[in-house]
């Protein structure tokens, strides 16, 4: 008798470290969960309606691998609405959300020599797809500065970059940090990326959550042309609160959507039929919801700002973009520990910073998607416990 | 200036043949489509309102990567009940349909150097996941009878593995041929996995839909132990007619189970939230429509057999199980052709048997999940040009 074997690269690839917590934490009541990247709101009705009518008109079929030809359209009509960007459908793919694409464009980029830098911290899961495909995962980590923002240093970018380099993952505005990107940055690596034949794959999904004002952060849809070496991921979760529904697309030059869109088949086939309808409404009539959910999302970093940067202990810079608080904490070493202690002493859910990279240990990621008395009722709990 | 690059093995990979013939014969008006493995009729209400009952209830956050504990509790009771079969959670992850469910289990399991052995003429989509994971897929190909049926030539398979083969595929009930495999048989593959530490991937999405008036084709829910090398994959697409739903789950061992979990998150987090309560619903009130649907499939079987059989060209076994008449038509050298020229001339959409490997090719499939006046009319119209 042979024992039959698991791949030792999955076996190998860390679990989520804010999954650790949150099991541990399973059982504690009235818990206020602000580990997760979403918020305590249910999608809105208008796009539930949506998905509830496609239902009822029987929209149960297969459908085509590259999304179904009307919220391709959508897609395309609201980049050129919020971005002002020409997309037309032979540069988008519809996908299963925003990690499936990050999966099935690695899958199309990625193989066993090649490697991928990762600008950090960041997310981990995009790294964990580049290790399951077999290349090598670089860290790139952003600066801190002094008043608690980040920085790029672009040399170190690029010289992390050598001949087995395929891709360069970019996450604006990030999860955790809130980096957002300068146009001028971008357009440096573009430049790069160019001369070099090397893919860039950005992540956008926060792309509609900044405070400058602007309507959108600095983003690919404008700055990348048709055949630009350039993916762009983006999802419904985060600006139409849609986490649940795993939808999302890339806009990536043709050749390489025909290629995501073969390989679709072979992951998942097609995001399901109906879910795809309420993609098509949240696109259509949502637009408003975002206005408001930004609006809520700036004050509600005010609030997490106003309690957090005053204390001697924590080191936080005023968040630029998407929906997290990721804030150093004096003396910190085990951030899994103390977000276990946290969740027991306070009955509030954090991410370990480390569950981001070792650059993120000394620090706690605090999501504030949630609604605001909730998040009130958060801080009163927290700040106790980080003076 | 350097051009970004695509891995050759994923632009390598061929595109699906059925698509050929969907794409040349999209504009023909009328059409009678039976190339796809779906009926005409949208999914049942009970089920359609478990899901909209969900968004209701505002079932629209992120979910566990395992499936939702109502979803795993209702696939373990159906599988008791329906097999007398005592599977646990622990052994159950839910996967964003059956292919979604091959893929992740391919990941698990392929690396670059292994080899998988496929039991074939087979849908050829396991075959492009072990291709996408640089793996390398053998065909082993069931024999055609006299009578039309299909049979395993058990030397043959074992003869293909050697210490590079880390898993053995089967269909059974199969895609396209309609092959069961004995009980006697499934034994023997297992019995030989075992020694020699080889997975067996075992699609049994069609294991309820027989012909022989048992509840299911002999399975590895009854045969396998907790600890046997054995990845069971179901989806719901079939059986409980939710084709664009894309759900389904794995049975495998506890290992397994975590490893593919993590890699769940990884690829989609988890399926759509509210989708799972639709299968809930399936699961839970599901079993008087599938005996039903087994009912008419079989009538549908029949009808099919009666038609094409007697025809001096056509070579056609009755189908033992699944929905599909896989049919050798004397003299068919280029299956893609006709299959074009059959929708161009008699409007009925069927697909090419090449889609299906190699020893397909002179061979057409049907799929007879359309109602039945829908199927009678198809017949007649293609009948006239079988002859």
């Amino acid at each position: 008798m042979s024992e039959a074997v698991i791949c030792p690269n999955i076996l190998d690839l860390p679990g989520s470290r804010i999954r650790v917590v949150t099991r541990a934490s399973a059982d504690i009541p009235n818990m206020i969960k602000l580990w997760f990247g979403e918020g305590d709101e249910p999608t809105p009705v208008f796009v539930r309606e949506g998905a509830k009518a496609a239902l009822d008109r029987g929209e149960t079929f297969y459908a085509a691998n590259r999304g179904i030809a009307p919220l391709l359209q959508a897609i395309s009509d609201y980049l050129k609405r919020g971005y002002d960007a020409e997309i037309g459908s032979d540069r988008i793919v519809v996908t299963a959300s925003g990690m499936n694409a990050i999966m099935i464009t690695i899958q199309c980029l990625i193989e066993p020599g090649d490697s991928a830098v990762i600008i950090g911290p960041l997310w981990p899961n995009g790294r964990s797809a580049v290790r399951a495909m077999g290349g090598e995962p670089r860290d790139v980590y952003l600066q801190p500065q002094e008043d608690g923002r980040w920085k790029l240093d672009m040399q170190q970018l690029f010289d992390a970059c050598d001949e087995t380099t395929k891709l360069i993952m970019i996450n604006s505005p990030g999860n955790p940090t809130g980096w957002v990107a300068t146009e001028e940055e971008l357009k440096q690596i573009l430049d790069f990326c160019r001369e070099r034949g090397i893919w860039i794959l950005s992540d956008e999904v926060y792309g509609r959550i900044v405070y400058s004002g602007a309507k959108h952060a600095p983003s690919y849809y404008t700055l990348a042309g048709p055949e630009d070496p350039v993916v762009i991921v983006n999802s419904f979760s985060k600006s139409w609160s849609m986490t649940g529904w795993r939808l999302g697309w890339i806009v990536a030059p043709p050749r390489l959507c025909t290629a995501v869109e073969k390989m679709t088949e072979f992951n998942i086939s097609h995001p399901t039929t109906f879910v795809q309808w309420g993609g098509v409404s949240a696109l259509n009539e949502g637009d408003d919801y975002i206005d408001g959910l930004v609006e809520r999302y700036k004050r509600a970093a005010d609030m997490v700002y106003q309690a957090l940067a005053p204390l001697p202990r924590v080191t936080l810079g005023r968040p630029e973009g998407a929906f997290y608080a990721f804030f150093a904490l004096d003396g910190l070493t085990d951030s899994v520990e103390l977000c276990k202690e946290i969740a027991r002493e306070a009955q509030v859910g954090l991410a370990p910073g480390v569950a981001f990279g070792p650059a993120g240990e000394g620090r706690i990621r605090l999501c504030y998607a949630a609604s605001l008395p909730k998040l009130s009722q958060a801080l009163e709990r927290l700040v106790p416990l980080l003076k």
